[in-house]
């Protein structure tokens, strides 16, 4: 068995670049993983559309046959690798996990969309500015939500006892605020503290370190 | 076991409907279905929001507890009633349904958004119109798509044998194109035959009539 990941180094990929390092981790199964540089146009050109056609990451190539899509990559690892444990088996606990991630990606990442590439909903330079602050407000609100939930965990995880799937999307789009000009941590200390326990935990640790990425993307001048 | 959905007619609530009485027919489990009134508010009347906090359906109701998110739903449901055959039981079709249905969910659908209330992405009225102009530009490439890929089907479903959830979000989304505008029948003649198809299988017929949907709802003049 072969699995090797293509990443965009802290897009959503990261999603599943920590379940292929718990999966190693927890049943010693190796991975590959190639960073796309997209700012260089590379998921545009032709060696990786091959792999992906839709141009995007996250890729997962497991046995030669790609896998796209956050929420069918981490169905598809749970089900191939049982052991691992990246989703719960109990069936309501399994709904509530698919629950989340599907929530981060449906309603949280498309609103990041609108911060970050604004020009793919408007192509005027004017529109896209107000497109981009009424997104910046919109993202903030789905923090608080965010923040609302991991506050109830006390020391455990969205995923549990350790962190998992969930907790690497709600790093991720965390991060992204941070990017977005959100002071997250000012503004939503909870969050951010428990956004650093997840940095810690090894397997998330270790795919930031694989990764190079910086947590706190804030800036005050942004 | 007690299942019930709260669903908008016509909205995407329209994929686990179909899958309820797919289930019905298949495993003779019955279920009930209850018609939230968006345009009167419904949604965010403390009645509903007991139900769904996030006041959006669908919203599924089994043996007392709330499931979300179209791709939790299905999942879930598939769980549940291994039998009815709602998503295959082999790793690789199951992970191309969930890639499917997840395609449909956070890229069809938010980009339906933009058309349909534009109000979500900017307050100015001008910009709303701009929004929803280009969005509809981007609706129809992603209708293509769509398009494409069901006319490789030949008399199959992109479930299978029978049309199954992602055909049924195939369905709902070409229907919203028609609602935005686009001239489906005539502009993309093989997606509307597949999907006259798709409305002509029982369940989905059962669940058209059920929720009162016409079909094609493109107006020359809108």
């Amino acid at each position: 068995m072969s699995l090797h990941l293509y990443y965009g180094p802290g897009a959503c990929s990261f999603i599943p670049h920590v379940a292929l390092r718990l999966i190693e981790q927890r049943t010693g199964q190796p991975f590959e993983a190639t960073m796309v540089r997209m700012h260089k146009g590379e998921h545009r050109q032709e060696a990786f559309l091959r792999i992906n056609p839709n141009g995007q990451v996250p890729a997962l190539v497991d046995d030669g046959q790609t896998v796209t899509q956050i929420v069918a990559i981490i169905s598809h690892l749970a089900r191939r690798f049982p052991q691992a444990g990246l989703l719960p088996q109990e069936v309501w606990a399994r709904t509530r996990a698919l629950e989340t991630l599907a929530w981060f990606n449906n309603t949280v990442h498309p609103t990041f969309t609108r911060i970050f590439m604004p020009s793919r909903i408007v192509a005027d330079e004017a529109a896209q500015a107000v497109v981009r602050t009424e997104a910046v407000g919109a993202y903030r609100a789905l923090m608080a939500q965010v923040q609302e939930r991991v506050q109830a965990l006390g020391d455990a995880f969205l995923d549990g006892a350790e962190a998992g799937p969930c907790d690497a999307y709600a790093l991720t789009t965390t991060r992204w605020a941070t990017m977005g000009g959100i002071d997250v941590a000012t503004e939503m200390p909870a969050l951010w503290t428990y956004v650093e326990r997840v940095a810690a935990q090894p397997a998330v640790a270790a795919t930031i370190a694989a990764e190079g990425l910086t947590l706190n993307m804030f800036k005050k001048s942004s």
